[in-house]
């Protein structure tokens, strides 16, 4: 169903076999899921992108599990289907119980509706809101 | 610029009255921003989102600090300013520091490209990320 | 504000200012909103989009309030602040009362918050729902 | 597909199971669709959402058939595949027939491509459709 | 899976039917694909439509392959898996290379990245990108 | 208005200021926008998102014109009022005509209707559209 054929590892160019030992030496699995495969078509493309999420999702201010549930949260409001499942996998692998899992979608639900309650009354931003 | 009148407190139905005692006592602030001041046309409206509200976002599984995290991260998506505005300052107010909200948003940003390139390509879920 | 000049009566070209006519003898006003103005200065896509609009929500099988609550409803879900002053503004002129508008407002959030934690489980479609 | 599993009736938690029964009773069917089937495993979540649902959709100023398509209309414009399928559905029980349908989405439509271009353009808000 | 039926050719009503006959001398080909047979249920909406897309996708100011990469570009932002399947193959036949793909694919996603670090921000509009 | 401040050159870390610097000399003017003064709060986010820019707006297979045209259909479908005016005013840099700017628009609005009617009809995939 994908636009682009998702290449194997005997199809990669140099530049992108690198960059897939690396995600394989990073994340300690020889798995290498869809996403990868399909941007590969494009070697820069793909050496951006996960040079970015290494840095992004790496070691920093906040827990691995607090990304991952900020990047499902995301994922959810944009209705990405893959994303979501595959963050929801790696929230899952970073230690999030599925109590957790159903409150953040919880928090996520609630902040949908009042998101379009906001915008339906064109509610001005208080004062104190303001820096 | 909102399309219904800013309630002020002595224009209160007697049961958003009771709402705006159980936000403040709730909250422990005299102050009521202007979302439910809007929505307070509507008295069951008012008490069953406030109602809510105080449901998700109260204790539970996950850290207040993390749920206005991922409110944030949704009104973001979301395009809500209003409560981009009113969520960074709530996470804020649990603790989320500068440098945290920085992290944050890079998070988002990274899940917004990286959720309309799986869009675009069409990637198919792989099998180990389905339950 | 605009990202073009809002183009006043005199400005206009000839095909654009037939569209004006129309729009003001249709609406029997001779106020014409900014969007028209704006889009004025492709006179093809000022003819197309009144056409349509004219015809759409024109006389038909749904009620010229209720095609209104839904040209709303949409236009909350996408976040466009003129289009929710302006169709807030249309459905009052056709009827809508403010319970009603709060009511809208309430299925508007409802289906928010629903249509997100849909997605967020990835719920299958029912057989039931099928055609 | 889902990222949790369905709950069968007989893995219900009693409280889920509460709710179910009052599902039933409401909607006078057996049939509980996939949704509640998801949420179930959150039994607050479950009955929070369940209580909402019931009091939105249920008698008030608006007729049902009408809030339906609100209720479609939003799931159209946020792309929530499983809500258009259930809420296309629950139109028609409540009366939706194929020609409303259809002007229903032609609405939709319109809606989105003028929002598009009112924010393409950054049109300005007409003083007369400020409160 | 569609919430209503594919028209077959047999099916189609006499003005629905001259729309499919001026379709297939248009792009000069029998194909017709699903999306027309879905909005043939209303003849009048087939005509607008399909009278719309032929002109605007017609000649004009801007190449077709340029018009067919900003069709795609805002299918994949509302994550339309139809149209970005459509489109795509739209903008291959009108001479989109594979490495043009991947870019503009680059390009839809660091405007979705920046789009919502923007958001996130708040930040205000520089005076020189006024008119 | 922004959540955070507007740093100005005197504020800026070194990292950040060595950012500004490498802006400058590629863009060939002194002036810096809002955008890189709000994420410089963040010095790798911000050097890592100026280095995406660079490579992906900079020399490849699609005229700059063109990426330009991209990126705006893109934030008018986010609804992101910031990047619209900055990337209408890079667009118009790069020569973007008037009527080429309507003709853009009106491509984004005719993109959207279709999405949302694909979306309301769940019209599925057609085979030929298939890789």
């Amino acid at each position: 169903m994908a636009t682009v054929t998702l290449l194997r590892d005997d199809e990669l160019s140099p530049e992108a076999a690198a960059v897939f030992a690396d995600i394989r030496a990073t994340r300690q699995t020889d798995f290498v899921n869809n996403f990868w495969r399909a941007i590969a078509h494009d070697p820069a493309l793909l050496a951006r992108t996960w040079g970015s999420i290494k840095q992004v999702m790496g070691p920093g201010h906040l827990d691995p599990k607090v990304k991952e549930m900020i990047y499902l949260a995301v994922s959810i409001a944009h209705g990405c289907d893959y994303c979501i499942h595959s963050h929801t996998a790696g929230a899952r692998a970073n230690g999030l119980t599925e109590p957790e899992l159903m409150e953040l979608l919880a928090v996520v639900g609630m902040a949908a509706e009042t998101n379009r309650l906001v915008a339906g009354l064109g509610v001005p931003v208080d004062d104190v809101f303001r820096r």
